[in-house]
Parts: C-alpha cells; structure tokens; sequence
C-alpha cells in the first residue's frame, strides 16, 4: 500500500486531511508545497490535479481530490477510528455541516483571508510578473480571486462576506449550545472540516467570535486545538504558509 | 417505520430525492408543496425547516434536509438498490460530481431558471404584497434572489452564470466520454443529483447543450429519463411548478 499527500501545510483545506490521517495515526507520504512559491502551480503538480489545487491524496496510484470527499475517504479505508457517527442520521448532520463549510463558511472567511495576505504575496509584484504569474493558474475563478487580492476586494463583497462570518459563527454557537461536537457526542469530520476556518476568525473578525461574543465556539475550538492529533499535526510543520496564516 | 418526503414535485433538488426513492421501490408518505403558492414559507412548513426549503425526509420522527444528504442517507438506510459506488475510489467520484452540482453547476443553472420563471411569478405582485412576501422567505440569500428575479438580474451576472453553464456541460461531455455514467460503471447518485439541472440545459441555453455541441450528454439525459423510475416519477407528477419549469 502507498499512500501519498500533496498538502499546504496545516492550514485551509490541507489542514482538514493531516488532522484526519493524525487522528487514525495514518503513515503517509508527505509531499509539501510551498504555496508561497505557487508551487500548486507547476506544470508538474497540474498533472498530478489540473485544477491547481491542494490538498491531493494518493493511494496505491489513484488520485483524489477535494479535502473534504478525502475525508470520507480516508475514515472509509482506515475505519479503525471511526471519524463519522456510525448513526446515518448523525452521518448526515455531519455531511450538512461539510457541505455548510464548502458551499458557504469557507469562501467568507477565505476572502477576508486572501484579502488580508493574498495582497501582501502578490501586491508589490511588477505587473509583467503578476500577469505571467495569473495566466499559469488554471481555475478561471481563482484568476479573479488573484487580481482582487492584487487590487483589494469591492469593500460591499468584504461587507457582505462578514455578515456571512456572523451568521456562520451563530450557527456554529447554537449547535454547540445543544450538543458537546458538531455532530452528536464524539469528535467527527464535522468539526475536523469546519475547524480550519472557524479557527481564523478570532484573528480576522474578533467582533464576530470571541470569549464574549461566542463562548461556546471558543471553548470547542480549545478543545480541538489541544488534541494530540491537532498538536502532533501543527508541531510538525512550523513554516508558515500565507493560507495558514490568512485562512 | 414511517417515512415521509415532502417537496416541491419533479424538478430541481426535490427530484434528486424522488428518483432515489423510485429506484429503490421506498414506499412513502408524500407531502407536495405548492411552490407557486410559496407553501414552502409557510409558518408550518417553516417549523419542520427553519430554511423554509424542499426537499425535507422525516424518517421516524427525525427530520433530515439538504438532498444530496438525503440521498446518501436513503442509500445507506435503504442499500437493497445501492446507489453508490461500492468501491470507495469511485465513491469519492461520485461525492466529487455531487460536491460540483451544490457548489456551482445548480446555481448558474438557478440564476437563469429564476430569471426566466421568477420574474414571471413575482413581477406582476403589487409591491405591498411582494415585501410582505419576501418578509416571510426566511433565507437572506433567498430574499436577494426573489429581488432580483422581480426587477431583473444583472446582464454581467447572467454573462457570468452563462460561462458556469458551458464549463459545467464540457465537463459533463468530457466525463461521460470516458466512462457510461458520471461515478463508472453503474448509474449512481453522481447521475441523479446531476440530472435535475443537466437536464434543464438544452432549454435554457441549447447554445452549449444539443446534440451538436454535447451529443454524450444528451445521450445520457435520454438514458436516465427512459428509465422506468425516472418515467414513474414524471407520471405521477403531471402539475408543473415554476422550479419545474425553470430549472
């Protein structure tokens, strides 16, 4: 058996998987880019995803892509500790919580992000350089998102975008009034997948998540924050990476 | 055992949930919204779905929504006539297309559904009764949506959501050149979550999607719409909705 993974360190979506293969204590391959460097842009990593994008897993030669489907993925193959509830309606709260992730929590917080760190990374680039750099990325979306973190975003989208953060964080607050995790009473892919992005927001939105505005939050990501498999994961990749850092 | 499904009828999200139930034989207790009337935003549909949005199972008591988690719960609580998968590499392929349907291909595909069949439900309402109407739509991003289906969406919004639609259909061409159905071998839940927007394509915008520009795609579309559950459903359901109709 081989099992690879192309990763950004432990931040963003890359964070989701090395906090699932810590917590099945998983020996893999560690293939870290440097994001900084746009190494997730290389012709040679594009073969690997055409998208350009990280985390990749790799397992016995088959590619896989989207953190959150290698999740499933992974605690399928590996099922000797369990990170989905074995109830199918717990399972299903859990996948309603990834699918809030993807499809919403992420992209508010990832802009906020971008535009926090993503103009420092490209804002003093010649524009000669800039625009080699943009026509290299495949995703078209990711070329917009590039030239607004060069420029700054439309502060009514960053308006916008921190009212998403507030009402992600309230939801996030009231689950956590009723239950001990996102999905029931164990640890799950539901915490492990929201965890990266609910993690920035004391930094980037402190009016949105702090002691007093969202105890509960708090305390969860406390909790997450000081389990071994979190420890192991963020002890053993001390390099910063501006996604880690931004998002 | 009770089971109870309430929707919107065969169209958009709801029909994901009704062709998984037809393929496996489920009986069920049926609840039909009526869409045009916005049932779905009454106080007692409000109180089983605080999104005030179909389609929603109630499996012994226990409510469940989002319908592409609906159909990953039915498959597993029901796995007689699995539809997913057993190889978790395809799986994986399989929640990577769904993934894609949720996050992109529905939305540009809602976007010009909405335009051309909102408009037509909401643009004639006095405007006292529109405001009272949006009021009660309990979702922000839905009442922006009902807005803007009344006045008119932007033109560079709807050039944009054009551009989505032909990426989608290329990549549905692209996968469905490789392979008889979009996770491998056997018709899946890929293909029942993908076929209530694909299949609104050739309408909205037969520019991208004909038998010149996608002839596998539209060989795909006929497949699944001959197959006797998918025939089943569009016969016990001849009242058309607006999400019907437009998307």
């Amino acid at each position: 058996m081989t099992l690879e993974l192309h990763h950004g360190g432990p931040g963003a979506n890359s964070l989701k998987v090395l906090l699932t293969l810590a917590e099945k204590n998983i020996d893999y391959v560690d293939h870290r880019l440097n994001l900084v460097r746009f190494e997730q842009h290389e012709p040679e990593f594009v073969k690997i995803n055409p998208r350009g994008q990280v985390p990749v897993l790799i397992h016995d030669g088959r590619i896989i892509t989207e953190s959150t489907v290698i999740c499933e993925y992974l605690d399928a193959v590996f099922p000797a500790v369990p990170l989905r509830p074995r109830d199918e309606y717990w399972r299903a709260q859990m996948r309603i919580w990834t699918k809030f992730v993807d499809e919403y929590f992420c992209w508010c917080v990832s802009t906020l992000g971008w535009e926090a760190m993503g103009k420092r990374v490209v804002r003093d680039m010649p524009e000669a350089a800039f625009e080699a750099f943009v026509a290299r990325v495949p995703l078209h979306e990711q070329k917009v998102k590039w030239r607004n973190a060069r420029h700054g975003f439309d502060p009514a989208l960053l308006a916008e975008e921190r009212r998403k953060i507030r009402f992600s964080v309230e939801k996030l607050e009231a689950d956590l009034t009723e239950r001990k995790w996102l999905a029931g009473d164990e640890y799950s892919l539901a915490d492990i997948c929201t965890y990266p992005m609910a993690s920035a927001v004391p930094r980037l939105m402190p009016e949105a998540m702090s002691e007093a505005a969202a105890p509960r939050a708090m305390a969860w990501l406390r909790a997450i924050g000081e389990r071994s498999a979190t420890r192991q994961v963020f002890a053993g990749a001390p390099r910063p990476t501006p996604l880690k850092a931004g998002n």
